[in-house]
């Protein structure tokens, strides 16, 4: 398969780029590095980009940036890193990439157990997180040509420790699990779905 | 109790002002009439809205503009409606008026089962929806002063037939449940909630 994988350079993008290189044709994404550059939050990046792709069998996003800081201070300003990052610029990769997507191909999006599961300072995560979970499961019952759409929505990663402290009695995500939540979604048939570790 | 209506012209709104005014206090507004203009897609209209309202008890959105239409003509411009107005709209309404509500007050804002069971040309309000939702349970861990804030999130309701054609299978939801999932989040103790038929 001819898989993308946006958001390449970054601790999940690596692991699933090693993790899948062996047997598919990976075309790493990013704003910073990997083959092709895209920024997600321009749709005139975007459009460029899959025209330089061409036709592809899957594309993974493990882009989601988004704002993290103390609530009170909390503006428009500051919500709208993850509004135009993680959930504008994901849905974009799927609104415009339907019509350079092959037949029977997946797009697999990136949300997270804030959805559900809150912490402090995480609204716009939670909240761009949310939208990603809406869109994914209305995205799947427009999709034609077979495609299928789905998210992964891990709760902290193995990988960072860093964020330990922010999420306190999350059981991390390993690698590996994180891993398998993509192949479900890039190897099986569903579509529509929120998957959970 | 001082409650704010926003969205009070709108079919929900008007219902909940006759519920409502008997007892309490009710300040209407939308973007076309009431007591008070509210443009809730500009931060500093709703800014002036509040120091206009001054302290208050409650305040009830039931403003959602999203955009309904056919998935594959659906790009960044069409969902920009819903980002900017149920979503972010709704949003800021919260971030801004936190600044001037009364201590125990309460949020009540507008989500919709589409986050859930999608409808064909609804993928902005599914997307738009499940962002209020996971703002609502995030937000609901962050506020202090015992103020608390929850979604309402019925179907397709009673008194828009119009929209029955689209929502096929759907058992409409009657004022009287509509008024009650809003006086469930109103008059109750509960936060962080999705209130459902």
């Amino acid at each position: 398969m001819k898989i993308i994988i946006v958001g390449a350079t970054g601790t999940m993008g690596k692991h699933l780029v090693s993790a899948l290189e062996k047997e598919h044709e990976i075309i790493k994404a990013s704003d910073k590095g990997g083959d092709i550059l895209v920024d997600i939050t321009s749709t005139e990046s975007i459009e460029n980009f899959f025209k330089q792709v061409g036709p592809f069998d899957a594309l993974i996003s493990t882009a989601g940036p988004t704002h993290v800081g103390p609530w009170k201070a909390m503006t428009d300003k500051e919500f709208r890193k993850g509004v135009e990052g993680k959930m504008m610029g994901q849905i974009n990769l799927v609104l415009i990439g339907q019509h350079y997507i092959k037949p029977k191909g997946s797009f697999t999006l990136i949300a997270g157990a804030l959805t559900h599961d809150p912490q402090k300072n995480f609204a716009n995560a939670s909240a761009a997180n949310g939208a990603v979970e809406g869109f994914v499961r209305a995205a799947a019952i427009e999709l034609e040509n077979g495609l299928r759409i789905n998210a992964v929505s891990p709760t902290v990663i193995e990988a960072s420790p860093q964020y330990f402290p922010f999420f306190p009695g999350e059981l991390p995500v390993t690698m590996r699990q994180l891993e398998y939540m993509f192949f479900k979604s890039l190897f099986g048939a569903g579509t529509g779905q929120v998957i959970k570790p």
